[in-house]
């Protein structure tokens, strides 16, 4: 698997239009704002088996037909763009999120919201800690997409966020590979361990 | 491949601190700021085989240490971080540095400055130019790590930037796949076409 960089633009001679605050999360794992048809070019460049959809409003029909001509799997999460959202519904949804996200059966996967700031910025936020990332690392990767509209609400709920809580749910063992190296995905059997209770 | 979530944390539990302005930019390609020792324990999980580094200053010592420990190979391409640098040198500089980073044999590889902002933000857009981008995209994630230090004349520079030119010097054909869909990073020899004037 490697970058695209082609220079034989036969049929690929049109420029692509990434998603306004596209980019790579993770091997396979995307985040942007809201796709629209002009991005569509350059969506089918990243032969996306997923999409994590963030909003509660209904899919446009154009996105779906575009998601059914490429066989592309739609996991919708309706968080309200609120401020005031409920901690303990976003929790749940961004726990329910997270699993379809680590989940390479997933991958490619995609992860959108409406502007690619605050939903998104929530799970991709839970995702790094996930991954044992310092808090201040986290923060400074919601703020890059965040700008000026970065959230004190969004950056507690990271923050406060109980990743073990996650493993009580998760039920297979995947296993990575890259390089010499083993890298692994652990989705640890819920009666494996003891629920717990989480932060919130 | 996958990304890194080890519920196992036996020797792992230690908490990563990225390089500020840490981010995938693709498969196997990453930017940063300058990185300290205390971002080693996260490098490592990167398994890099390559750095490009775009200052003249030289490596210190304690980087150097690392480097040879994780058999990685070091590029320097030293471009000086004042505004008022001369455009050619740049844009050999840039050439130079775009022919390391898009050649798979250095993969995984991490291109940082010392605060990943222009000169990394350079490179990368000109990446993304040769990745067939429009420029509004290009800008705007040149912005998301620039923030309030955006530079005009660096944007200027991506804009001119011609990457046909590139083709010129390239030496090598490279078959990448992915999944089903066969994607190519394609090195023209130079003795295949005839140079051409580039914008510069």
């Amino acid at each position: 698997m490697g970058m695209i960089v082609d220079f034989e633009n036969d049929q690929n001679d049109a420029v692509l239009v990434p998603p306004p605050n596209f980019a790579m999360v993770e091997d396979c794992v995307f985040r942007s704002s809201f796709p629209t048809p002009s991005n569509f070019p350059f969506l089918q460049t990243l032969n996306l088996r997923s999409i994590i959809y963030l909003c509660p409003e209904p899919y446009p029909e154009g996105n779906l037909e575009f998601l059914r001509s490429q066989n592309i799997r739609l996991f919708q999460f309706g968080i309200e763009g609120k401020t005031d959202v409920s901690i303990p519904v976003l929790k749940d949804s961004i726990m329910d999120a997270l699993k379809v996200l680590i989940d390479v059966r997933n991958h490619p996967i995609l992860v959108h919201c409406k502007r690619g700031k605050h939903r998104t910025g929530c799970l991709v936020g839970c995702l790094r800690k996930l991954q044992n990332w310092c808090l201040s690392s986290v923060f400074e990767e919601y703020q890059r997409f965040a700008g000026a509209k970065s959230r004190t609400t969004d950056l507690t709920f990271i923050e406060m966020f109980d990743v073990l809580s996650l493993s009580q749910c998760l039920y297979s063992i995947i296993y990575q590979y890259h390089g010499s190296k083993k890298r692994r995905l652990l989705y640890k059997d819920e009666n494996l361990q003891k629920p717990r209770l989480t932060s919130f």
